[in-house]
C-alpha cells in the first residue's frame, strides 16, 4: 500500500507519518512506501518501507507527490485560519486551487485513490449556545472557514465522478498544539495548557465559562486512519464527518491542568481581549456527532488524558525547540 | 446607476435586459448605462440609455463588462446543468472560476458593486418528499450544484470582505422556458406546457404526480430584480435566499394547461423514461422560504397565470423562431 502525506513538514502531518512508520501497516495492509510533500522538506521517519520527502507549491502538484498506484492521500496541505483572513488570494490559491489540483492529480492515476481531507469545525458558526448536528449547515464566518467547505464541495463531486474516494474530516480545534504562542486566535486553547506545563506564564483572553470544541492530537491521528481504511459505501452522497470532539470549558482544562500538575494554572492570567473573544464566540462549541460513531470513528478520551499524552509525547520536544531545557 | 448583465444574451438575461430598458429606473434610480456580457452577442433592447454589448469567456472577463463605477452586477452566466455534467472541467472552469473572475473584477472598482448571483436548488437534494427550510444544508447531486454551491461561498466571503455586496438566489426550476425540448433532464417540465400550446405533441418521462419546485419568468425577472435595489443588512453572514416558488404536480400543470387551451393536454403522450425519472427523482420538490418572504419576495402567483404569461409573452416568439408560423 502505497500511501502520501500532502502536509507531511506539518504537526499532523509529521505525527502521522511517525505511527505509519512505527506499525508498517494501515487497516492490516502492509506499507509499501510513503510520500512526505509539502513546502519545506518533511522530517523523515525511520521506517522499514522508502520515504520520499517531496518539496513543491500545492497548486503545482509535482507528479512525484502523489507517485501511480498511490492507494491512499492525505490532503492536510493548507494555509491555516489567520493567515487565510490576513491574505485573500492566498487563502483561496492554496486551499481551493491547490484542492482542484489534488483532483487533477488523483485524475491521472491508474486507480482512484481514498482521499482523507482535514476540514474545519471553522466551516460551520452558530457560536457558545449552537449544538450542531449532522444536518447543521456550514455558514462560515472567515476566509479559511469558506474555502474548507468549497474544498469540501469540490472532493465530493470528483469522488461521486469516480476521480477519487473521499472523507472530508471536520476537525475539532486541536489541543495540545506544540510550539510556541502565536497570533492566531486559537493560540490561547493550547497555551493555557502548555505553558503552565513548561513553567511559562500565560494570557487567557475569554471567561472560565468559555466552550470550545476540541480533538487531541493522538484521537485526530486515529481519526485520519479511521478515514483512510473505512468503507465508504454507506456514506452515500455526503462524504464530510463530524467528528466526536468534545465541548470543554476553559476551567474544566485548567482542572485537568492541575490535576496533572499541582498549582499549574495559577501561571494562567486572566486578560479579557475582546476582539480575540468576538472571534471565537463566533465558533461552535458543541456539537452531536451520530453519523460518526456509526461509521465508528473513536470516541474522545477524557481531557485528563489529553494533559497526559501531551506531558508523554510533546512536552520534552517542545522544551528542547524553545530552549528551555 | 450602471447595471451589468453577465449572461445577457441567455433566456432570462434578454428578460431582464428588456424590462431595465423598458422601465428606465431600478429601486426608484434612473439607470444611465446598461452592459450586457456573454460568449456570444446579446441582443441590443431599445432603450434610452447607452447599452453596450460586451462578448467574452468569463474566466478571462474583459475589463469593459464590468465598467468601474459599475452599481449593479447580475451574474447569470454559467455552463448550465447537463452541460456541467457532461463536461466536468468546463463545467468548474466557468461556474466556479468565472465566478471568481468577477470577484477579481469588482474588487478593482471604486466603489463594491450589488452582485445579483443566480444560484440554484440544485444545490440541494432531498427528492420529492422533502420539504426543505432556510436552515437546510446544501448535498448536490450534481457537479452543476456543487458548482453553484462553491460559488456561493466565494461570493459570500467576498461579501464580507467588502469586495462587493452579494445577493445569491438559489432559483427554482423555471418555467415556461421557451426554444425546443433538448437533452436536459428538466426539458420535460417546460415541454408539457410549451409544445401541446404549439400544438405538439410531446412526451412525459414521469408519474402525472411527480412534484417540481418551480418559478415562472416573470416572477425570476421580479425576484433579480428585488434582490439589485434591497437592504442587505439584516441578511447577516448568509447572503444565500430560497425563494418562494411553488411546489406543482406534473398533472396540476396539465390541469392548468387544458384551463387556457381546452384538451391541450392530450398532446402529452406517457412515456416513462426510467433514466430521466431517476435524476429529477434527487430534486427537492418543496421548500418552505420564510426568510424571503421576510425579506420582500413576492410570492409566487397561481400556475394558470404561468401558462397565460406564456401564450402573451413567448408563444409567439417560440413559434416563428421554430419556423411553425
Amino acid at each position: 500500500m502505497r500511501i502520501s502525506i500532502l502536509g507531511g513538514a506539518g504537526f499532523i502531518g509529521r505525527k502521522l507519518a511517525a505511527r505509519l512508520a512505527s506499525e508498517g501497516t494501515l487497516g492490516g495492509r502492509e506499507i509499501t512506501a510513503l510520500t512526505l510533500f509539502d513546502v519545506a522538506a518533511a522530517p523523515r521517519p525511520e521506517a522499514k518501507f522508502p520515504v520520499h520527502v517531496v518539496v513543491g507549491d500545492l497548486v503545482d502538484l509535482p507528479k512525484e507527490a502523489i507517485p501511480d498506484e498511490t492507494d491512499i492521500v492525505f490532503h492536510m496541505a493548507a494555509v491555516v485560519s489567520a493567515a487565510a483572513e490576513a491574505d485573500y488570494d492566498l487563502g483561496w490559491r492554496v486551499n481551493l486551487h491547490g484542492t482542484e489540483a489534488v483532483v487533477h492529480a488523483c485524475r491521472r492515476l491508474s486507480r482512484p485513490p481514498r482521499v482523507v481531507f482535514t476540514s474545519s469545525i471553522a466551516t460551520f458558526s452558530g457560536g457558545q449556545n449552537a449544538v450542531l448536528t449532522d444536518d447543521s449547515r456550514q455558514i462560515p464566518t472567515g476566509s479559511y472557514g469558506a474555502q474548507k467547505a468549497a474544498a469540501e464541495l469540490v472532493l465530493a463531486d470528483a469522488s461521486r465522478r469516480g476521480f477519487l474516494d473521499v472523507v472530508s474530516l471536520r476537525l475539532p480545534t486541536i489541543i495540545v498544539r506544540p510550539g510556541r504562542p502565536n497570533k492566531a486566535a486559537s493560540s490561547f486553547i493550547s497555551a493555557i495548557i502548555r505553558e503552565p506545563l513548561l513553567g511559562l506564564p500565560t494570557e487567557l483572553p475569554v471567561p472560565e465559562g468559555f466552550a470550545v470544541w476540541v480533538g487531541s492530537t493522538r484521537r485526530v491521528v486515529e481519526w485520519l486512519l479511521h478515514a483512510a481504511a473505512m468503507d465508504t459505501k454507506p456514506l452515500g452522497l455526503d462524504r464530510s464527518i463530524n467528528l466526536p470532539g468534545i465541548s470543554v470549558t476553559v476551567a474544566k482544562m485548567l482542572e485537568a491542568l492541575d490535576a496533572v500538575k499541582p498549582g499549574a494554572s495559577a501561571l494562567v492570567k486572566r486578560v479579557e481581549d475582546p476582539v480575540i473573544a468576538a472571534i471565537v464566540s463566533e465558533w461552535p462549541a458543541a456539537f452531536e456527532p451520530v453519523r460518526a460513531r456509526a461509521f465508528g470513528f473513536a470516541p474522545h478520551e477524557p481531557l485528563i488524558d489529553v494533559v497526559r499524552a501531551f506531558v508523554e509525547d510533546d512536552l520534552e520536544a517542545t522544551r528542547r525547540e524553545r530552549g528551555l531545557a
